[in-house]
């Protein structure tokens, strides 16, 4: 076995959580969409449809061509201009990140990140052992841009840059359009391409939603979406949106991982996407994940303790809850898994620097609990939260 | 872009055999299985079945435990004796290999397989950049295991050995028994796991099928599946079967890859192997595939010169032809392609070393096309050989 295979093990952290994956545990961790909005009847006719009209279907083939003019469509509603040729399809959004830094990374490269970021981000990178340069993020306004300025500025030349600008993870802030614009124009002018990761871009619960960075710049954001929080995860379809001159480059990394995107369920999202309305649906979704996302607001200022932080996301399915420094929140965890059967992500889990492990930090996932769910484990929470800081001497109020 | 990335593109071969995946064309060269064959009806059933009865189909979720089960039984036709946490649900046989060399090699390891195998496996390869080691493959019984147990002796320590002990590919042999029970002896003795990739075990075209090499050890020999072969390779889902020890690790690897296996097309496998007779199935795919086989041989027996050379493969989907030295298949392709609508893969696609390309042979595929089909492929190809030994001044009889 490899020498770093012999280190390759799930974390405590990551045991405790598998651990907890059972019914009767709240489960605020994951980023799991609702099962109950899953739109099964249309995919139960869509199967029907897929597989009595073409053996093809089951068959090992290339990409699925109607889906991408259907991906060129969906993302015309978030303001992206794309052509099917620049339609990468992927096993899933997590595979588009990985396909993208196969190609962008080498030993000894540097990587530009938010110092809280998605894990599953910090899993694909972990193989290439990059140098890591982050940046602070800030909770109303999103990354600091700023900072990726003065870090291009002073030298650094990051093979990448990751950002989550809609409905950040974990941090569930929304980069401004300012922002946005700034970060485009240092990806144009240091030439280094932004990784977009924007699986929560059609969740905006507000009516301004701003389109994603690939609307700005064609060449230099390299957009990953996915159909698993619009749609459903189980069928493992997703997409990239690259120049054109990295799809040739991008099927070969492919083959290599998995041959072909699963032919029938490319074919089913397709086959939905033609027979139902797409708008619809995510209308629904929308307003049902706007209620959950007010039924946890309301549950947080009821329950939690005046000096816990958050900001009310415009998009995504998390909120960041900032504690006293005091609450140890993978204490927290240990303690709601243990007495409460109520589960969330402490914040470290998050962190790509030793020294900023937001230790008194946790996220809430608002979508995949119904509101009476989100408002008992909430409460139950709220009542840890103060327990653990009057046990740290702290004065809870409100 | 990393800088190996600049270099990344299909080879002029893969172009040439891309853009002949046309209706049109006559392919015996990639690996298909026959889509007539597929179970339609039963795949319906199955879709219907899992659709109605549990949303967890549709969502983010761990290993669908039956289906272990189920291919715990599988196995066991095989005599092959498994349990259920020795297996490890996979996006197809492809992943499968991803995830183990993952574990497996480092920079600067060395592998030892055949001089000529399984283009995918290569691929896999290819980001480690290992010392290649290579043996001959006798065309009557497989992998020479005696250069095999020199190499070992003489020092060199692979991180593994790749095999395909049935219906190889692309050499079209299957492993003697002898040369089984020596070769799972030498990884025992040398501790060097050994990757048993057979995808084409269960299509078995004579009564007396060989167990594979996971049957006579449990340790050393980490085995891959696929229902790509036998059941519908648009489903994407193989298996591995591997000591238990390194599950927990295959998971992180594999979290990191695509989170989960199709949950939808796991359940989906899963309902069709509860539902239908599988035996009958693979019965009837024998038979089948045995037919196909039979035509081919007639066909070449008919058509191609008495020089040309090749053995009847008792388990798989290929034939692999050895012509005279002078017969160049990559010029006999791109000829077959442009003036006869014939497609095969040249000898040299599969060879892993610059000092045996096989410039002189060609695999066959003959699940793909019908009995008809297959006649009128192999005579235009056969006429195409004859005409290219003519050029070259050969006598062709026969």
């Amino acid at each position: 076995m490899a020498a770093w295979a012999q280190r390759v093990e799930r974390s405590p952290l990551q045991e405790m959580l598998f651990a907890a994956a059972k019914p009767e545990v709240i489960s605020f961790a994951m980023g799991l969409p609702a099962p109950e909005l899953f739109p099964i009847e249309g995919l139960m006719k869509a199967c029907a449809h897929v597989l009595a009209s073409d053996s093809r279907s089951l068959q090992y083939g290339p990409p699925f061509q109607p889906l991408k003019r259907q991906i060129v469509e969906l993302m015309a509603k978030r303001k992206v201009a794309c052509c099917e040729d620049q339609v990468f399809i992927t096993t899933g959004a997590q595979q588009g990140m990985n396909l993208l830094l196969r190609l962008l990374l080498e030993p000894g490269c540097q990587v530009l990140t938010e110092q809280m970021i998605y894990t599953g981000f910090q899993q694909v990178l972990e193989p290439y052992q990059p140098l890591a340069l982050s940046v602070p993020t800030d909770p109303k306004t999103g990354m600091d841009v700023a900072s990726v300025a003065s870090l291009l500025a002073s030298g650094a030349h990051p093979a990448c840059i990751y950002a989550i600008s809609s409905g950040h993870n974990p941090i569930a802030v929304s980069l401004t359009r300012e922002k946005r614009l700034q970060l485009v124009e240092l990806a144009r002018e240091y030439r280094i391409p932004i990784i977009e990761d924007d699986p929560y871009g059609f969740l905006n619960y507000e009516d301004a939603a701003l389109p994603p960075l690939r609307a700005y710049d064609e060449q230099w954001v390299f957009y990953v979406g996915s159909f698993s929080k619009i749609l459903t995860p189980g069928l493992r379809v997703g997409w990239l949106i690259v120049p054109e001159s990295l799809i040739s480059k991008l099927s070969v990394v492919k083959e290599a991982s998995d041959i072909d995107t699963n032919t029938f369920t490319q074919r089913l999202v397709s086959r939905f996407l033609e027979q139902e309305d797409i708008g619809r649906h995510l209308s629904m979704l929308r307003d049902e994940y706007r209620a959950r996302r007010d039924t946890m607001a309301q549950a947080l200022r009821e329950h939690f303790p005046a000096a816990a932080k958050w900001e009310t996301p415009d998009h995504g399915v998390f909120f960041w809850v900032e504690l006293p420094p005091e609450v140890k929140t993978l204490d927290l965890l240990a303690n709601a898994l243990r007495n409460h059967q109520v589960a969330f992500i402490p914040g470290q889990a998050f962190s790509v620097e030793a020294s900023t492990k937001a230790t008194h930090c946790m996220r809430l996932n608002f979508s995949h609990s119904n509101p009476a769910t989100i408002r008992d484990g909430i409460a139950q929470l709220g009542k840890l939260v103060r327990e653990a800081m009057l046990l740290h001497g702290a004065e809870v109020e409100g």
